[in-house]
């Protein structure tokens, strides 16, 4: 059943990709419209998911996370309209090389093709990431989870529709309710081209365990701010508490300060003694490495690679930067990393050499998202390498194509052909 | 063992990234310098290569590929130097963001990490892709073909030698020679960053198949030539025997070609039997898809999508340009297609419409490649859509980063900060 759908969602991105672009931005402008206009059904059916989240098995969080709260849909129709008003990304020529005489090469982006995307709870995830995948002109395949199966449903038939009324294929956008479970769509490597995963640290390594298509996304976010012995401690005191504490369940929220010796000198007025007072007034429980266990006598962190996701954080002392910045590649998640200091040369050396998606000078690791960059909606944050690294936006959902315009010209073992190869303007 | 190596290629690729770029392009000119110098003891083991191998079950293809030829070692250094001589691909600025008062954002490009590429036979492209590898930063492993074990280790020695000289860390390149199997190899996708296959297209399907970790390379290329019925006659006759004849055994060579009906009218002076005239003149053998095969009494293709690889080709009559994308989507292998025609509204139709990596107008199938289109040194051709796709220069073994570079910046739930995302020159 999926792969067919699969198939379809590819048949159709092709179709979108090959109309006017205007009809993508309609879809968007008619999907917001839609779920404005049916807010009190889509309400109905997630009022009947909540009813029969009670006789399941499942957390507070996650009832949380499945309740469509007030202004909700308003807020999606919103982000769905300010998407459809920021362009089209497919297209863009990002490279105009003349070859030959008479010979143009153009580098175009274009859709990637078909997306999985497989959330838990968040009915809301669905019209977001249905309108990501439009704008980019990609096929795209939902699996949610069952506790969200009426919402989804309900938000589905509204989005498809929608897509429709703008004269595009409703199966572009297909919602995978067979029996296919997400094993069986993991192993649709020819016909899936990238998976996105919306959920908990295990359904991520789940997903990357046991697939072979390319995974956006990151299972875990353990991120570290490095206090130089230069730091002014009102940055200092400013930027550990927010990292850990604006939202302590958040990727990129700091689990490990890491202090310069240099900041344990002063008794109880050193930049190390303040911090820790500064994090308990927030409620935030300091544990320490080995050696600031021993010396500022707090009790032994779990282990150096440690995602608290909470109040918590684990704090030790380095003799250098090289101790901080090899103690970061030994024991981080490439994720986002912060280094404290007024002193410019180390700054620059910390930003050169730290081997991570996003690294911040002065900042609170907070800001590692997508919103706060500036990149739009946000469809993920990357730690992997390849393809999209760090806060991804719409761009991570396209690829490339060379287009080539010829006058008639042969290659013939390149015996009669002059190659310029000179950037043009684009 | 290969995967202390691993390890060891990365700890190496973060020292070469820390230190100054000038450090690996010494590098380069050493490797350079250090070929021409060697070029006797290399010779020589590459002697004792040939000698085993007439011991071996070896095709005379791959016997061709295992000699270092007159003149390769001088090649190689010069293609080297002017790698050299290209400029530095790291830590370039691709965007640079205002993101708020005393807050600046900046995306910079980075090495992958951890490249592994496996070959067979091919002396020659351990010092290509070593320089590549070095060019951007990238840790390197090499898994050779025990057909070229001689030739392989003393280039590698070679290069690891220059690599030393320059002030560079040697485990940059590591030669794999112990008894890890290439399947072994292939589960370390914790270690290594992307695959890079330089073979048949055997080993590259059994790569494909048997990693998690990224593949850039194509196992198969079927390409097609769709000749329109608004096409010019002289060009089409240069384009399909090129396309087809310069280089039969190339991944970018056509196996297929597409006549519009209108194509077949006329009888002996028609544009299709014109063309299989031309063809048939090169010596190419003309098979034909289900129409063709009847109404042109040509012998049956084997199947819609083949890779002859030699002087042989498919032919097939299509009523429409609908019935060539749909031809080409469903039996190609997205890699390169070619429309031959007059009309500019035909030709942008395919151009926007095919669904490949290269889509040529008017001009040869075989211009798919890295040093024709002006990538400098080609990585490979990739059929992949993530990362990269089509002909891959050095861009292709780079990731980027995020740097944010702030004066005590907090986000604190958004509160109090003024988002301005303003584009910055760079």
């Amino acid at each position: 059943m999926a792969d067919v759908m699969a198939e379809e969602a590819r048949r159709a991105s092709r179709v979108a990709q090959g109309l006017d672009a205007e009809l993508r931005t309609r879809a968007l402008f008619e999907i917001a419209d839609a779920l404005e206009k049916n807010e009190g059904r889509i309400l109905e059916e997630n009022a009947k998911d909540l009813e029969a989240a009670k006789d399941m098995d499942i957390l507070p969080a996650t009832l949380q996370r499945l309740k469509l709260k007030d202004g909700k849909i308003a807020q999606l129709a919103k982000g769905i309209r300010s998407l459809a008003e920021s362009g089209d990304p497919v297209g863009r020529v990002l490279r105009r090389t003349q070859v030959a005489e008479g010979l143009q090469l153009e580098q175009v982006s274009a859709p990637l093709g078909v997306l999985l995307i497989i959330f838990e709870a968040r009915p809301d995830a669905l019209p977001q990431i249905a309108a990501l995948s439009i704008r980019s002109g990609n096929g795209l395949l939902l699996k949610g989870g069952k506790e969200a199966a009426h919402s989804n449903k309900v938000i589905h038939s509204v989005v498809a529709d929608a897509i429709e009324r703008a004269g595009l294929p409703r199966s572009l956008v297909g919602l995978v309710t067979s029996r296919d479970e997400i094993k069986d769509l993991l192993s649709m490597n020819h016909l899936i081209d990238l998976v996105i995963p919306r959920g908990s640290n295990q359904l991520v390594t789940y997903i990357q365990s046991n697939t072979k298509i390319p995974v956006l996304g990151h299972a875990d976010g353990v991120c570290h701010i490095y206090v130089d012995k230069e730091a002014d401690l009102s940055k200092v005191l400013k930027i550990v508490v927010d990292s850990k504490v604006d939202y302590p369940a958040a990727c990129n929220a700091a689990e490990t300060v890491l202090f310069h010796r240099g900041c344990t000198e002063g008794g109880d007025s050193s930049v190390v003694a303040k911090s820790l007072a500064a994090l308990r007034s927030e409620g935030v429980k300091v544990n320490g490495g080995p050696k600031a266990a021993k010396e500022l006598g707090l009790p032994p962190a779990p282990k150096p690679k440690h995602e608290y996701g909470d109040l918590e954080v684990t704090v030790e002392i380095v003799e250098s930067q090289q101790e901080a910045i090899d103690f970061i590649h030994g024991n981080g998640s490439g994720h986002t990393e912060c280094i404290i200091t007024e002193s410019q040369s180390a700054a620059d050396d910390f930003l050169k050499r730290v081997d991570s998606a996003c690294v911040h000078h002065n900042a609170s690791t907070r800001f590692s998202d997508g919103f706060r960059y500036g990149l739009g909606a946000e469809v993920g944050i990357s730690t992997s390498r390849i393809h999209a690294r760090g806060p991804v936006g719409v761009d991570g959902l396209l690829t490339t194509r060379w287009l080539m315009r010829g006058s008639g010209n042969i290659v013939n073992k390149d015996q009669d052909i002059e190659y310029t190869h000179t950037s043009l303007p684009f």
